[in-house]
């Protein structure tokens, strides 16, 4: 099983590569004890892939389409390949934790791509038109550690390798681009990579359109994403594929690792359907690398093809063994998740003919890497020169351009946000969240979004713009249909891709339960996505409990580095988006009213910054008799209720808590203000669970709400039944 | 467009059935206006589809293989399709709100299947051997409860009709199983009713392998089920196809209502994958039937067809015309989910022929459907002697169907669980739950699941079973792939089949967010499924922030009808376990540790009944110095904290609160025995976020928590990183 070492031989690999429906039984290297070193083929070319026909004559790793390069032998490829599978060996069996299994099986692709085919800058891990790279199968980590190590990115330096999987080191369990530089977006929870990497093609596809210009190609850069089979069994990859498919992103090349081993087993035990065919079905072009593991041409024919493939994304199905090199353990679920442990570590060196001490690169395989940091850095002086110059040509392009590449704001940006009077008409939130939208999309380059398959309920449509689809990539409204989950993590992918892309994406509230995945991936990778969630309680009405939220409020006001927003009409939803958009490291979630609200006296933008806030008290010297809270649409009822009690001569507060993460930042003196520690009668209305609410009302207050599923009838009728009233606010505080 | 009415032509319609790849663009019937009832064909004949060639000769509707059975004539069927579609336009014109597209469309579909194909008794809905029906694109719910008005069904009288989706109404906006008998399972959000379908067919042939005889087919029924584009978008419905096409599903047969409109218009904004191409890569057959507005013999054939191939799960792609019927509104968005108005309400009566008043059902066509009362009830009496008949053939195995069946737990069957004293070794609460996973499968007949491909990790493998496969289906353990919405929708389904089916299904706790969708549905349709949930915090160490829940506990403490469990050692466990198998109408999660924990002093299953309780107290008099209180792996630190301030001479308690939603439906005097108002020094400790525990802690008390995401790195030393030590307790309770 020597590797083929001719492009001849890559051809016909090629010739050879999967036919749809051939795919299930042949998996050739999965139980074959792998060749060591002991080969040694003469020296060899590697292929060295064009970018594009247009790149300038400077271009540092420009070349004809059918000529290759020499970078290295194959002695110095095997060489490095096996430095990656021993790096992750070694980091997994020093923390006695972790996934060899992946990197090893993966090890030749990551190579190529690191080594030979991607285009990136290590010392600037954030140079906007590098090449972006998803490891979907998030616990391979040490793959893609290994390779930023290799290529020389500063945040994983040979003691981040020692202290993967250590408290505060840069080398968590799982991929984390707010941990290391180089990563660039969070993965782990299977699928999400892969929608991820969908969300990256989408942006590139759509700055590109907007921004190339026939003498200039500013934007210009693929994506890759290694999925694995777990990837391929979540439902949120089929969402995110069928998308890809769909708007024919033909710059996204996905590796499926084949290695036929999931932790349950083989996956002929719950995964036998015909993959290759499926993302056909989708609108994917397929490619089958038989020899995953020492196939080096076979993989590298199957880039070249992919990138001829211009209108479809590619699925490179590339079948491996994982553990590859371990001769006990390869091919079997024992590799996955555990480290290999000393004895078979030792079997897999001597197999490998792998002579080193842990964690040594040996010279050769150092001298060779070493040209990516003087390349890398000649890459972006050359796209800053080029950017330069689009400037000089077309200078209002490039304010917008740039505004997206370095994530600042338009100066007074937020002054296009509509406020309004309480003489302005009564509008349901999810209407005055469309004017919101709008309003922004003038004046903020990066906003695009769209909704899953709800614009017209969810009001999300840009009325100024058309559809993002296949032959209009320039636009800014995405149709997600039905694919909640996909729709969020799509979102994940491109608010990642450049600090001053800012998605949206809206779905009813209660589908929250679809997207969580996503979401929650959104608050921990610090994507600044807002989601524009309408139908936000039982206000919903007749489609019954299976649409109507009431656990959700609190399941996301729990969520750490989440926003949660409710806001209560016109005011408070222009204050809420002002927010969300100045967060954009925190997701937002704004919880919006299918049924009309009155503009209510005493709500405002500034109010909504601090979370929570006096609307209307009729006391003095903070010492209400009675302090009356509610959010969105029953802040209204608050209000009304308060209203009542005036009139009994009660001193009466109304406070809004549009957003308790908000409330909870602010100093202690500002709490008391709204607050008083003394003022225990408390009541809290909100359309939704009671639980949480104790820590506002406290002990002796009382907190009205649903703590039982909704029901199917107009809304005015469900109100009532439930008790969200300003007769059952009155009586509840009288009770007090 | 007269519809064919010849059996030849519904054979010639199959040849030219979907071949894969082909099915884009072609969509016959969708720009053109329906015809009326103008055309009147002869008296013809419809199919009468066999059920099985080893049907008693006393069978009500069999008939042999090639047979066509006159039932009625073309026209008595026309009109009935016509009487569905406007017993559906008239209840959503009558409410104001609903979706009449599809019914009209799928009309035809529905009558055949409810009308000629399939079995049940509309006296008991609940009838076990009965067919089972989803309606996937729950929306279109008029169709269902249309076709259970004719069918005879209590359920749905002209009164429940009259007030769709009115407050206290049998007949909801979306199908609710728990509101409507006939319904089987609640659907709406799209997707869950495919999966459901996927489990309803699992549970029969799961049945079936383990309880028929050579000489009784005693389980015997086909599940059916209407799925839309929507549903088709959703990566739920993908992860459950792919299953049913693992496990050769060959009794589910899934009508696709190919009518390219969804909410934001054509489907071709977002949705141009070929459907039919993905479902065969899954491993499904698949039909087109290009006629699916009035081509009944289409329809028929292609159930027949169904029914030949046994060992694959059908998707017949029925091509139909949303709205079919309506001159102005057909084959638009606007007739999917608003009534159509008075105006072209009289246009649609014009245009097919309706003279009659809203909500009336012509006496033919009464009379015709007026049989399957009887027809039900002889179905029934048919399978209740054959039942008899089997029993004392088989007494044995009859006990276990009939506990499956009735859904009477054994007696005794509690009995099993194990119990522990403190001198029992220390167990990860995952390794102690396989302990009673174990101990139930030998006394519950009905108990089976298995984990989304981490069984080795949950610890859910039932020792003395194999797994549920293609070729083993009469065993109980289930492998579902990376799916856990699909596991969690399947779960339902299998539910919801028969009362004493009992499902568990396995992932980490954090990956629920992926199955959410599923659970809610659970706690809302009052399916008993068992959610086994480990590695359920920072606990779990390494794998870091993506797999270490801190939301998760709070996020379903709030949501209804959901029993939430974190035990804290063996016999909390077992305790859980016992709950959660006798709600059998309230789903449970148990909270499970990957680490090691001690068997505490003063856990017991009695206590685990309560929800909270007292663990341990060296107070007098109910006037304990101190409260802690914990859940879980940090029960073990709240008495650890204790028992060092007991030597400081503090009177200290210790309470679990194992389950919030059970301790909080205790009596007052119960839960003043617990926590006496009276003590307001009170600490709770838990490794995930503190929102909630404000109503257990009270104003002046502390919760103790993590309100942040995790991190990678051993879990003990997360755990001091983060303060969840008894240190930290003891600290915190002396400054109260």
């Amino acid at each position: 099983m020597a590797a083929s070492s001719s492009v001849t031989a890559a051809r016909a690999a090629l010739i050879a590569r999967s036919i749809p429906g051939s795919s299930g039984p042949s998996h050739p290297d999965r139980l074959s004890i792998p060749a060591g070193l002991g080969f040694r083929s003469p020296a060899r070319l590697s292929t060295r892939l064009p970018r594009t026909p247009r790149r300038s004559s400077q271009a540092v790793r420009a070349a004809a389409v059918e000529t290759v390069e020499k970078t290295a032998t194959l002695e110095v490829v095997e060489k490095s390949v096996n430095t990656i599978r021993f790096l992750a060996i070694d980091a997994v069996e020093k923390a006695n934790s972790g996934h060899p299994g992946l990197p090893m099986g993966c090890a030749p692709m990551g190579h190529i791509l690191y080594d030979e085919v991607m285009r990136y800058n290590p010392k600037n891990p954030y140079w906007f038109n590098r090449d972006r790279f998803v490891l979907s199968a998030g616990h391979g980590c040490m793959l893609q550690y290994a390779l930023l190590h290799l290529a020389g990115y500063d945040s994983v330096k040979e003691e981040d390798l020692k202290s993967f999987r250590q408290w505060g080191s840069r080398t968590p369990g799982h991929p984390e681009n707010f941990e290391t530089p180089g990563c660039e977006v969070t993965t782990g929870p299977l699928g999400q990579g892969i929608a991820n990497a969908v969300g990256l093609a989408l942006a590139e596809k759509h700055l590109a359109a907007r921004f190339n210009k026939p003498d200039s190609e500013i934007v210009d850069h693929y994506t890759y994403v290694i999925v694995g089979d777990g990837c391929n069994m979540e439902g949120v990859s089929n969402e995110a594929a069928s998308l890809a498919g769909h708007w024919g992103l033909g710059k996204l090349i996905a590796f499926y690792d084949d290695n036929h081993i999931s932790i349950d087993g083989d996956t002929e035990i719950a995964f036998t359907e015909d993959v290759s065919a499926r993302f056909e079905a989708l609108g994917w072009h397929t490619i089958w690398v038989k020899n995953g593991n020492t196939g080096y041409d076979e993989i590298r024919a199957a880039i070249e093809e992919a990138k001829s493939v211009t209108d479809k994304p590619t699925m490179i199905k590339v079948t491996t063994t994982i553990g590859y090199g371990s001769p006990n353990k390869a091919n079997s679920y024992s590799v996955h998740g555990s480290a290999l442990g000393a004895k078979e570590v030792d079997a897999t060196r001597q197999n490998l003919g792998w002579p080193y001490e842990p964690f040594h690169v040996p010279e050769d395989v150092k001298s060779h890497w070493s040209r990516h940091v003087p390349e890398g850095a000649a890459l972006e002086a050359e796209w800053n020169a080029k950017l330069a110059e689009y400037e000089k040509k077309y200078p209002d392009e490039a304010a917008d351009l740039k505004s997206i590449v370095y994530g600042e704001l338009p100066a007074g940006w937020d002054k296009a946000l509509p406020t309004y009077t309480p003489e302005s008409p009564a509008d349901a939130t999810r209407n005055l969240s469309q004017q919101c939208l709008n309003a922004l999309a003038k004046v903020l380059p990066g906003f695009l979004g769209g909704s899953a398959d709800l614009a017209s309920s969810n009001m999300t449509l840009l009325k100024m713009y058309g559809d993002f689809q296949k032959a209009t990539p320039e636009e800014r409204n995405i149709r997600f249909g039905v694919r909640e989950h996909g729709m969020g993590a799509i979102c994940n992918g491109i608010a990642l891709h450049s600090p001053g892309l800012i998605p949206y994406c809206a779905t009813f509230f209660v589908f929250t339960d679809y997207m969580r995945g996503a979401m929650r991936i959104s608050a921990l990778c610090e994507a600044g996505v807002i989601y524009v969630m309408t139908h936000d309680s039982i206000g919903l009405g007749e489609d019954g409990p299976t649409h109507q939220p009431i656990e959700h409020l609190v399941s996301f006001r729990a969520m750490p580095n989440m926003l949660m927003f409710r806001p209560a009409d016109g005011n408070e939803t222009a204050g809420a988006y002002k927010v969300a958009v100045l967060n954009r490291k925190r997701p937002s979630i704004l919880a919006l009213s299918r049924q009309k609200l009155p503009q209510l006296p005493g709500t405002s933008i500034e109010g909504v910054e601090k979370g929570g806030y006096i609307v209307s008290d009729n006391s003095s010297g903070n010492k209400p008799d009675l302090i009356l809270m509610g959010t969105g649409s029953e802040l209204e009822i608050a209000a009304k209720a308060a209203d009542e009690l005036r009139k009994e001569g009660k001193a009466v507060r109304v406070v809004s808590f549009v957003s308790w993460e908000l409330f909870d930042e602010q100093s202690d003196a500002y709490k008391e203000s709204v607050l008083p520690e003394a003022v225990t009668a408390r009541v809290s209305i909100e359309a939704g669970s009671t639980l949480g609410w104790q820590k506002y009302v406290g002990s002796k207050g009382k907190a009205i709400g649903i703590d039982r599923f909704g029901a199917s009838a107009p809304a005015g009728k469900i109100y009532k039944e439930y008790g969200i009233t300003a007769e059952n606010v009155i009586a509840t505080a009288k009770a007090l």
